[in-house]
Parts: structure tokens; sequence; C-alpha cells
């Protein structure tokens, strides 16, 4: 953890990625990183692939190998809920509550702490109950369900986000591998759990082998399972008008997506035997949400006229009133 | 508006500001510019002073100039409110209720629009009730009711945020004598208002004109009274934990502070006759915060040791559960 100096992003030649604009001036800009990897290698970059980053939860799909590669098999929905950020919605919590239960386990027994949910009528509905959130409500709940499940399977204690417990050290081989790179260190994550290092360049490669993965082994077909999970249960992914669910729904061709927290967003194309990932270097999502559809966009996996892409890639910027003030415009 | 290409900020040198980190590495960076202006001129740098930017909400006070040297005198409460972005608790929007009904207006009349307060008791307290936000939560709300106490004043029509209103014409006019610069354009602002925009330069001058404001004349009076009840009444300008009024209860000498959306922040020292303005070039809001309390350190004007000063020029980042994670590190 920590080990060495700062890696210092802006030494990596981070470019513009996308530009904040009102009355028709710029009014911010973002800086950050892309790469689009197949598997002969880096297809085009952006900025510095090479640049060191925390995957934060885009990496989520890789966490669940483990449990996937040891033939645990939550199903579809609970596999999409292992690799989402989700929003704390009744379909969300529900699902992860009584994955819970068939594990025999109880809220207290989450290590994700508890945040309120991002969901609206979630929200206002725990508000007016008098009761707090709970770590079920978590974005993180389904990864850590999952998490438990392993930890189940293994007969490991209880503290199953520190990083020297079997499960994490499972986790770290399998991103090691995935990623093609030996992790630097880690840093720990929101949820609570260890964070590997990788750098862009790997987490795309990360994501380009879950495109290609054949049936052929218990890796491949764990990743298999991951992705398509993903791509069947957008709205578990993420939530309604959230960037994951809504591009999800919007690609002209299956793809899985997963933000992550300081800007990270990465995509696994299947039918293109692609993997890309985007970070904003100065931790913005708005702009790791533009560039990764813009991306998309570029490939052709995405209509730049439908009304999810218009969401996220060049958003039209509103104000209280619903008078349009401004755009979000890719500068890739 | 929009008079013009697109300003292009990343093409004016914007220098690292802080950057945020986590397992001891860098994980984001923010990029930006910031200027120190004294009577005779920049006293310090970082950037390009010259980066033409939209100073949102961190002018209110350069608003509030028409009104005041009208005349009319709402108080130090209000007057404080009319250069706040407020958190919509009911120490705000009880006083700004109150100022519209002494005005004989009603929650209608606003043009700001309604959000939700930023403030958990009253927002929770709202949603208990099954009312929707009204626009007196909105942060601007008080700026408003002060742009109607001058409509009023004027005899103007009721839509004072169109640009050609008496009110706003007033209002550019200010906004460039205290700037010292003609306007290039405007954009709509979040709560509906022209937005004016001038160089950080030029912000940071405004700012130094508070500072040593006399009160030989109207403007002089003006500008008194605006830094005096923002320095006041900390509270009213922002809210509970909230940078502003935090960072004015924490400075070692009275001094007015400012956020504005998009990383903005102004800050008034009127012991030293110093104006100062931060612009963080991503827009980050934890950016100019950092770099603000950063150059009030520098400045001597703020002990980095008050867990004011902690809280936002280098805080520590704790996850759900409470666990250090990382930090905010000034980069200037």
């Amino acid at each position: 953890m920590g080990e060495g100096m700062p890696t210092m992003l802006y030494d990596h030649g981070a470019v513009p990625i996308c530009r904040a604009e009102r009355g028709g001036r710029v009014e911010s800009v973002h800086l950050g990183h892309a790469v689009v990897v197949g598997p002969d290698g880096v297809r085009e970059a952006w900025g510095d692939p090479s640049a060191a980053i925390f995957p934060r939860s885009s990496c989520k799909m890789f966490q669940a190998l483990p449990m996937l590669e040891a033939g645990l098999d939550p199903g579809p929905e609970r596999l999409a809920l292992a690799c989402a950020s989700h929003d704390g919605a009744a379909i969300h919590t529900g699902r992860v509550g009584a994955w819970m239960r068939d594990l025999g386990l109880s809220d207290d027994d989450f290590r994700c702490g508890a945040h309120e949910p991002k969901d609206r009528a979630a929200r206002d509905a725990l508000i007016r109950s008098g009761e707090g959130p709970r770590q079920v409500h978590n974005n993180c709940s389904g990864k850590h369900a999952g998490f438990l499940a392993m930890t189940k399977h293994l007969g490991a204690g209880p503290d199953y986000v520190d990083p020297g417990h079997p499960l994490q050290r499972a986790v770290r081989a399998a991103f090691e591998e995935v990623t093609g790179e030996e992790s630097p260190g880690y840093g720990i994550d929101g949820c609570s759990a260890p964070n590997f290092v990788c750098t862009l360049e790997g987490l795309a490669r990360g994501a380009m082998r879950f495109a290609t993965a054949r049936e052929g082994d218990a890796r491949g077909r764990a990743m298999i399972a991951a992705r398509e999970a993903m791509m069947r249960h957008p709205d578990l992914v993420a939530g309604e008008g959230r960037a994951c669910t809504v591009l999800m729904r919007a690609t002209s061709e299956p793809v899985a997506l997963k933000t992550g927290a300081e800007g990270v967003f990465l995509a696994i194309l299947p039918g293109r035997g692609l993997g890309v990932a985007v970070k904003a270097a100065d931790g913005a999502t708005r702009a790791a949400e533009s560039a990764v559809a813009e991306i998309l966009v570029r490939l052709g996996a995405l209509d730049p006229a439908h009304p999810g892409a218009r969401a996220f890639r060049d958003p039209v910027q509103r104000n209280w009133r619903g008078i349009e003030t401004g755009r979000i415009a890719p500068a890739l």
C-alpha cells in the first residue's frame, strides 16, 4: 500500500476528453486518458494508457471471478448485482437481501458500510419510515454479497475485506492475471475492500479478455457468465437514469459497461473482441461518461442520435427552471 | 452571449492546484488558475490569471451593488443572504421568506427555480411533509429576493432575470466597473440570471475593491456593507459544514469568502487589502475549496492546523465505515 512516490497523473500527458460549455463558451475542461485494446494489443489511445490508476468499481467483474471459478453460480440477476454499483432501489436491495438470507447472513455481516440509496423513491421511503440506511443500501452491497458467498465457500473468517483474507488474495491473483500486470499496490475503496492498482491499458486488457472469453475453461465460462449477466440486466448494474444502465440499453450491439468512482469507465464489446477503459484525470464522472460514450460512437457501437447517447455523450445542461444553459461536448 | 470561439481554458496553462490521494498514491489531479490581487495589481498568480471564466455565484456581492447603491438597506442578515449560496436550512428560508412577505411578494414571484434543500434536516422535513421543494429553497433565493427588492424599487417588470431587464443592465454595469473589464458576454446561470464573463484577474480585482473600499461614496459604503454582512453571518452565506461558513469561522482575521459553481472561489481580505480568485479548470468544488484555503494559509490568514482549514485545505478522506482512505493534498 502506497509503495514509492505517488504516481503523477498529470505528468502522463492527459489530454482533453470533454468540455463543459455555457452560453457558447467553454466553462470547464476535463483531461484524461482512454484506450481501446484488442487481442493484438492497443488499437487506439488518448493520453497515456500506461498511467497507473485505481479502477475502483469498474473492475467488479474481475472481483467476481474467484466466486464463479469456484463453481458458485448465483444466477444472472445476482451476478449482475455482484458486478453492480446500484442505486439501492427496491429491485436491487430486495434481491441482495434475499441472497444474504439464502446465505444465512444478515445486514450486520456486510463490511461495506451504510449510505443513503441514490434511488429517489427508495430514499424518500426510508426517510419517511424514520429508519436510517442499512448496508444493503450501499451501492456495492451486491459485490459484497458475492464476497460473502465466496467467503462461506472458503470457510474463511468474517473480515472478508482484509487484504490478507483468503478471498482478497484470490481476488488479487485473478486481477493480476486478467490485467496481465503485477499490481504495485492497493488503496482502500469506498466500500472498504482493497482496490488494486493497474495501468489503464491493463484495465482495458482485462475488459478485452472478458470480451473474447471462450467456454473452454473455468475462467472463460466465468467471464462469459459475468458479461452476459450484466448485458441481460442493465437495470441491476446501476439504475434508472444512470449511465451504465442507459448506455447498455442504447448500444446497437451487446456491450457490458461499468463505471468506477473518480472518473473511471470500462466497456466490454464481445461482438468486436475489444475492451475499453477511460480515466478522467480529475476524477469527474461526467467526463468519463461522455468519453466512454464517445468511444462507443467512434467504434460504431452507439448511434450518437440515440437519446441514451445524447444523455451522456453530449448532454444538454438545463437549470432548475429547465432552461438550456449549455452542454457537455466530447473533445477526444 | 457566445460571441466568437469558445475560450480554451486548457490552452491557458492551468497548473496542478490539488491532488486526491488514495493509499499513498495520486488518484486524481485538479488543474486550475489562481490569483491574488492588491491595489497595485497582481501580487501572485498560478496558471493564467487572464483566463476567461464564468464567476457563477462567487460574484453575488457584485450583483448586490445596484440594490445597495440605490439606498435600499435590507440589513446585515438579508444582505448576507443576498450574497449567499445557502443550504435551504430553516435559518435561510425563514429569513428569505420574511423578506419576500415584506416586499409583498410570494414564492411564485421568484425566477430561480425550485430544488431540494442541501440541509439534511430541512430536506428530510420536506420529504416527510409530502411537499415538493419551493423556490425559496433554491440556494440563490436570497440573491433573488434582493433582485426583487431592487426590481420593485425600479418599478420594473417581473422578468427580472432577462438580460435586458433594467436590473440586469444595472448589474452588468456594476460588474464591469468592479472587475475593471468590459464583459465579452454571459451565460445563463443555474438560477436563470445572466452570469457575466470576466477574467480570473478581473474577479480578484473586484474582490480587492471590496477589501479596500472606503466610506467616501455610495459604492464604497455598499461594498463595506456587503463584506461586513458576510463576515458577520457566515452561517447565512452557506450553511453548517460548508466551505464558506467553516473557513470564514476559521480564519485568524475577518475574511469574506464565496464559492461559485464549476470550481470558482473568491476571497476578500479587508485587513490586507487583497482579493483572491480561484478557478478549477475542470470545475471541481473540492479543488477550489482546497486551493482557496491553501492561499489563505500562504497569506497568513488561516492556521493550517485549524480544524476548519483541515476540513477543506487537506481533508482526510474516509469511507462509509469511517476508515481513512486518502486525502486531498494542496499542490499550488
